[in-house]
């Protein structure tokens, strides 16, 4: 029963990659299978730099990056999707395909589903944004993109722009929508932005239009205060309803819930937060694996309840990150840790019980 | 080299317990020591229910604090407390001592420390909020022994309060006290027990006083948008500074900044959100493990990024839970299973290079 050494993780973003570390480390073999050409997940493929430290995305994630890359009790399959799976925990069958179209059938012990999450797709915003539509309207993937490549510039004329605007909780809090959750992270990423641009172009004006800043435990001083009152980034709390071209600028109409009067303000670049949707590898898996969902269509949690955080409706299979709800690293991470640990624990419980 | 198998857990709270429960169901020893007469941390010993799913504590946590007791691979002493360290990873000595003054010495090979928060003395808030003075003047956790007792009074008289309020960021976010962090779940408990208020007076008009919502994730509709939709709870944006007695209620002075204008309400019961401090043992322990405290007090992460929440800037030795800052119990109970795993591998890789 070699299946019985082997835990297969799904997913090779940094929840992925720590429970394969984590299971290969427990002296297990881990089955890591990727969809995509690299590993990395999200913020290695998206994000320049990381939340709440601000540092290099690929230096910070190098060492677990190479760890799995050299591990030799981990056998990493990139290109591949799961694509069946019987069976139940200890003799799992599974069978994966490569994008050549090549099948192999493996037998694993236990699965850890580490799929991620997409970003909401800012056309699908009821507001009247104008991603679509104006190229200086951004999100903040795309605003990555610039940091990565080291300028920031209108897309609409190539030029340094002097007012750039954040609206928060586009795609998140928002009932008619349907997606009735706050995406937890997109708060820090907008701060965490706004001093990079204040960085990059000094003379900029930069305004976060927000609900609720939700800069929890180390995030208030480490971001939060820190983009106020060194980079004087200016939070406005109200609601953007819409944003029309005037002339080559953008006018974001709302109300500024403060003072308690309508708002119109020209800026020359606007950033959408974007939240968190299931991605669309997690909803794959939750179909092949048979995972039942919670109500927001992330993968369910045994209880639902905060005391197990990994283990999903089905034994044998954990879930990590934000294939279980808007997550951000740290959850992922330390996710990662506790899946490996109790997939090898399973592994471990189950070669007792067959003896 | 016995050490070399045994890793001790100090602390058994929810974190404390998930990592001892990791490290006994990979086959490793676990001592766990708790300087309290029983397990189950701060949520088992003073909060009625949990946040976010209002399940009652001791129902939800009876599977995992049995687990810590029945469990043959681990050693639980009760009132015990370390003392004395010294050594490195695989071969720490440690000197427990019990209450009766009884000291023993432990060879363990890791060590997990999950010591908690403690909560924020409101005696040391600068705004006269008068937590001493005034009977009707409680914390969340007053409040909690009251959810406990079933019965929800006035401590000054005894009779079921017509209106109560919640006040946001005692302790947390605050420069002037020194504690610049907000301490992540005390949106969440307030909005807990405000549902609690609610279901227990119907009749009640329940207000919360706030800077900021920080309802991240599910939080969000599970308990922010149930308090005002189910349960009308009143959430007012503002900022309280001062209250004082007025005949037998209290009135609250501050200003609405929703509203742009000063405020002054009588309420029946304040209940005061009081953050998270380290833990005297939190201390206690950094002290004598000889770990660096981050900027704020609490136990230092290894590069204090995102991708390790559990490395310690000591090889061998592993911060779970609020030791390491404001967590709330999914942060915390992730995190011991993550600790259990790196805790375990690091014996297992000690093992080999002694072989």
């Amino acid at each position: 029963m070699a299946g019985s050494d082997t835990v297969l993780i799904v997913g090779a973003g940094p929840g992925g990659i720590e429970a394969a570390r984590g299971v290969a480390d427990l002296g297990k073999r881990a089955l890591l299978v990727e969809a995509k050409s690299d590993i990395g997940g999200t913020p290695y493929e998206y994000y320049a730099t990381l939340t709440p430290d601000l540092r290099e995305t690929h230096e910070a994630m190098h060492e677990m990056v190479s760890a799995v890359k050299e591990h030799p009790m981990i056998d990493l399959r990139l290109n591949t999707r799961v694509v069946h799976s019987e069976g139940e925990v200890g003799h799992f069958v599974v069978t994966l395909q490569d994008d050549m179209g090549g099948r192999v059938q493996e037998e694993v012990g236990a699965i850890v589903v580490a799929t991620g999450f997409q970003h909401f797709d800012p056309g699908r915003e009821t507001q009247m944004y104008g991603y679509y539509e104006y190229d200086d309207v951004l999100t903040l993937v795309d605003a990555e993109q610039m940091f990565k490549a080291g300028k920031i510039v209108r897309p609409s004329n190539g030029e340094e722009p002097e007012r750039v605007a954040f609206i928060q909780c586009v795609g998140s809090r928002d009932r008619q929508i349907g997606n009735q959750w706050c995406s937890k992270v997109c708060c820090g990423i907008a701060s965490k932005q706004s001093i990079e641009i204040k960085r990059m172009l000094p003379k900029a004006k930069v305004f976060i239009f927000y609900i609720d800043m939700r800069m929890y435990g180390f995030w208030e001083d480490m971001i939060y205060w820190k983009a106020q009152e060194e980079y004087k980034v200016n939070y406005v709390r109200g609601i953007v309803t819409e944003i029309i071209r005037k002339g080559d600028k953008l006018l974001i109409k709302g109300e500024d819930t403060t003072m308690g009067r309508p708002m119109e303000v020209l800026m020359d670049m606007v950033i959408l937060s974007v939240g968190m949707e299931p991605s669309k590898g997690t909803l794959e898996m939750a179909k092949i694996l048979q995972l039942p969902r919670e109500e927001h269509g992330f993968i369910a949690t045994k209880d639902g309840g905060p005391l197990d955080t990994v283990s999903t409706k089905v034994p044998g299979i954990f879930v990590v990150g934000a294939a279980a709800g808007p997550k951000d690293i740290e959850d992922t991470v330390s996710m990662g840790g506790a899946a490996a640990m109790k997939a090898v624990a399973t592994l471990n419980r189950l070669a007792i019980e067959v003896r």
